[in-house]
């Protein structure tokens, strides 16, 4: 078992909020990031895939395929957009990098599948400080 | 003369565009960096100072009050801020890194000198890619 | 199961040695690690700790409360200090990075549980090229 | 349980192909990595190895040591070389980054058990984007 | 006077040597960088240009621009390839950073002014120690 | 004119102070820095130097040479070392990361010169976040 990573960048805003919740109540539990005018952030995504090594060409996975998936899968849709308002695969969750990662690996899942390896992880650098990690 | 840089971060939302032109225009000058709903950095701010050493304590600037000058005067009022909303000195201008490295160097500029130092360089990273320096 | 990692900093000197050591037997297990008047590093600190996701919130922990934790229990204690001499949950123990990762984990513990999500994984960088993971 | 981290560098050259292919194919499959006239990285090697604390000296391993095996077995030999002409451990293998750290981890192993530890880990970074990780 | 520095990267093999002289004169001036077999690094390019502020958008150079003509005129032709070989603009140079720096210089320069600013540095970082800068 | 920058790391215990203050003046000036059981940091310096390019081999300077000279001049006596009870080059001066840069401007200048080179800038990275450069 070999395990592999790619690592893509996107840059986007969001705000972490519940509508049925009041600002006060945000506030208190979101603190600075439920700001109502939105902050944002330069997220590194690391996406780990594992498979056995093929002899013929000696690759878990081809990685140009791989960087083509969560570029068309996730870049594209989320990159320098607005993460509450904008990206489906969102729709209706808060808007938190753990939301985020989960809602990423089930985008990646199949795709990575079709190509015969396993989605091992996905990561999420929200900040230098700040990081998320999924594991199905 | 000595050169001390100190930097500080923060995460902030904005959008290049302009008011006088048309959603089409902003979009052929700014890309996709004038998407109307936003998107966000994690900015990188270096601030560099300059001077004669002291010889009382061998500073050119005691680094706490550079640290604390940069919170106070920009740290607090951008971070998590919505840069085209919420930050009174970018009020007017295109939320571009350029306006921003110069609209910091207004406000960093008399609290520098006021502990006898010098602004020498004001350098923002937006990106791992993309930065800007500005001298005054 | 998701996984959230903070990331903290903290400078500080140590010396590794043993007491009932000769100088000699100390210079030749620990080398220039064992100069008696001190050396010391930036230590990097991430903590990852793991739990359900709370549909309340979105998170698994909030990261707020998990960098407190680090900067009161840890951070406070050790910042800008002489590991061997003045950081009481040090006492009694060669000051390797293998003993630091170990009793910063016995720290954290109990309170990452009181919040109601696991410790996973205490990782220290001493340096760019030395990284320690302990696990429990 | 506690793991121990070394990372160590080299620069050297490679192509990615099979001989038994022709240069249409293997451009097909390895892309521009297939460039008959070769092309280059920095590569980043993390060893991880574990083991039982030593109440001797408070170590997994000496790192001193682990950092001379690697540069020993490793880094001497593939440093400044061309990984597909030079290399005597990767004589008829594909060069990618896959093989290497599988061929990595079969050299370093038994001296890495002669020191009373277990090789945990080889993380060989080929870019900041492309990671390969073998666990044996 | 505003700076703007954009970086790309680059993979590429190459070797240092004269051909009018031995191989051990070669190897006592050039040491293990003029290996016949070649060597690589992932090379970072950082092209800064500088110009007056324009009031029109903000920008000192449409940083988009300033993107397409480094990867048309340089990455394009430089990544994945060899440097002595394959790389016109080198043809009949010594394959040191230095000469490389010169080079990119040339070429990005004319494309530079032609968008109206000017050209002020070129950065090469060979490895994360080794770094050359050129100021025309 | 070409600059060439050559990195080094090393790892030191030191404490601001002066001897002919009180501990309450030492710790109001320098605050935790004056903790008079030390504390250390990972140093990054930063080596420059400039000149007319060689057309025998292409270099400034060769950074084989210039590497040598930092490792014999600063880092052999400076890593894993107290800058204040150990360095002789820091004896009498306040231990500032200042003072420093420029005690080590001085100790290369006459031996990058010998190489017919110039010495442009010393600058040392403290941490992540604190600088000092010094151009003579």
């Amino acid at each position: 078992m070999i395990y592999l990573t790619r690592r893509e960048r996107f840059s986007a805003a969001h705000r972490m909020f519940r509508r049925d919740w009041s600002d006060e109540k945000n506030k208190e539990v979101f603190g600075k990031c439920s700001n109502p005018n939105w902050h944002g952030h330069n997220y590194e995504l690391f996406v780990t895939v594992k498979g056995e090594l093929s002899e013929d060409h000696g690759f878990v996975m081809n990685i140009s395929a791989l960087k083509q998936i969560i570029l068309d899968k996730i870049i594209q849709r989320i990159d320098h957009k607005n993460i509450n308002l904008e990206v489906d695969f969102m729709e209706g969750k808060i808007a938190t990098t753990e939301n985020l990662a989960i809602a990423i690996w089930d985008q990646l899942k199949p795709l990575v599948e079709k190509e015969g390896a396993m989605l091992h992880c996905v990561r999420i650098d929200e900040t230098e400080n700040n990081s998320i990690e999924y594991y199905g």
